[in-house]
């Protein structure tokens, strides 16, 4: 392992850029081998996904915690609408619960939810938000009771249809605004909101108390796969630094959270390797 | 053919919905076809894209104009900055006066202008925006002397890195408003906009003097190409009514031009039947 002896303490894992080990890439490190990998280097926390942690919540978390890792949040609720989500509200914010829960268990402060498409039936984005309202607003008084805040996290466009009819900062902090909830905020992803040349005002908008979380990777110029093709800090276009600039001219203090989704290249790789990379760019291009 | 005798004289076909015939996909119509095909509809206007025109502008644009259909506009410019683009300013203004001189020859109005993406050595939007407001700037002197408007299209954001650093109406506004050309404007296509909830308020900002054209196809929710797997109108989930009727509200009076690029589906049929088919969902759904 190559010696990072400076500081990256505000650099953190989510563990999707190793691949998911449960999705057949990646190498296949447990949620142990994760927190060893990231705290033999330094890094200051990581992200799980549901799927890694099954009914080992309470186990990962203090691991984490005694190796001097935070457990930054969890991926992520259910889509809340569109054609993904599970069928109907209450098997929605039943889905929910379970996640919220999960958090807790870890000891994680933060949920990110990723809301969901265009809800089936209906056109354009106006009638799929207000039941994503409707559903976060119930969604929050949950994870108040659990300790949990959440963090809502506005998609890149090319996701509208299916994954997300929340795409923008700006339409992410006119529902926190609605909601008006203490513990929901947003979740800022360079991959989602590279392009908006409104962003540094969105994110004066949201202020420090709203930006719970903010996600590193690169777009690059020319993408493969929107969903599977993201780039590693530094290889594409994005202006990491000045993004990096806004979020935390905004008040933001948190970690920086690298998630890439990299069928064809990290996910091939061994994953200490990566872990050495993310550090390296982190460094140099963030 | 089918009847369709009520009134669709806002209607125009851009030819990309038939495939490009010199792409090796649709059947392969040539523009006299298409004029033919379209008249006998009672289409409003058709657009054109340069690589069917070749040296035969003039006689094309009389052909239309026989035929009763107006040649709403041309497609393309060159890209005017970015990795795709022609290599430095006045090769990539030679093409802009050559596709110009063309759009005039056709007795077009309208040239459409798709900017290009991130400039190679550069991060995020803003110096490319730079480097498309000096070139946009001298392509509207030639323009002027040539009677030819210019109609900045901003792309879906997940063109940003290679074909459009120009992603919002918003930022296509605030170009227009930095190079005050009078024969400067704006083109809206539902592809790229659709997911925007600040759409009406940027089109009002435009107003009717700037908006130089709209285009229609729909969102796939579950769309497998950004590229080549647009939807037919009513088959997505864009709200294009809501669209259509924001642009009108503006003030826009121009006609509803169908762009729709779609390899594995309406590339495949007969273009007849595309164009019934198009009449037809303009008259149910748009």
């Amino acid at each position: 392992m190559r010696d990072f002896s400076g500081d990256h303490s505000a650099l953190a894992l989510n563990t999707a850029t190793l691949g998911h080990n449960l999705d057949g890439f990646g190498a296949g490190w447990s949620p142990e081998q994760v927190i060893d990998g990231c705290a033999a280097r330094g890094y200051g926390g990581v992200v799980f996904w549901r799927r890694e942690i099954g009914s080992n919540a309470t186990a990962i978390g203090q691991r984490a915690k005694a190796a001097g890792l935070k457990v930054a949040g969890l991926c992520r609720s259910p889509f809340l609408v569109g054609p993904l989500a599970p069928n109907g509200r209450e098997a929605v914010l039943d889905d929910v619960r379970s996640s919220i829960d999960m958090t807790a268990a870890l000891e994680a402060p933060i949920l990110t939810i990723v809301v969901g498409g265009v809800e089936p039936g209906t056109k354009g984005m106006s009638e799929s938000l207000k039941i994503v309202a409707d559903r976060v607003a119930a969604a929050c008084e949950f994870a108040e009771r659990a300790g949990v805040r959440l963090a809502l996290e506005p998609l890149n466009p090319v996701y509208g249809g299916d994954r997300s009819c929340l795409v923008t900062v700006r339409d992410a902090v006119n529902l926190c605004e609605v909601i008006a909830a203490d513990n929901l905020g947003i979740a800022v992803d360079v991959y989602h909101v590279w392009w908006d040349t409104d962003l540094a005002n969105q994110l004066q908008r949201a202020g420090a108390g709203r930006i719970y979380g903010f996600h590193l990777c690169d777009w690059l110029a020319d993408t493969k796969d929107v969903l599977l093709d993201r780039g590693m800090m530094g290889d594409g276009v994005a202006d990491i630094r000045g993004i990096r600039g806004a979020v935390e001219a905004a008040g933001y203090e948190g970690l920086c959270e690298v998630e890439i989704f990299s069928k064809d290249n990290w996910w091939k790789r061994e994953p200490g390797e990566v872990l050495d990379v993310l550090v390296d760019r982190f460094r140099s291009v963030c």
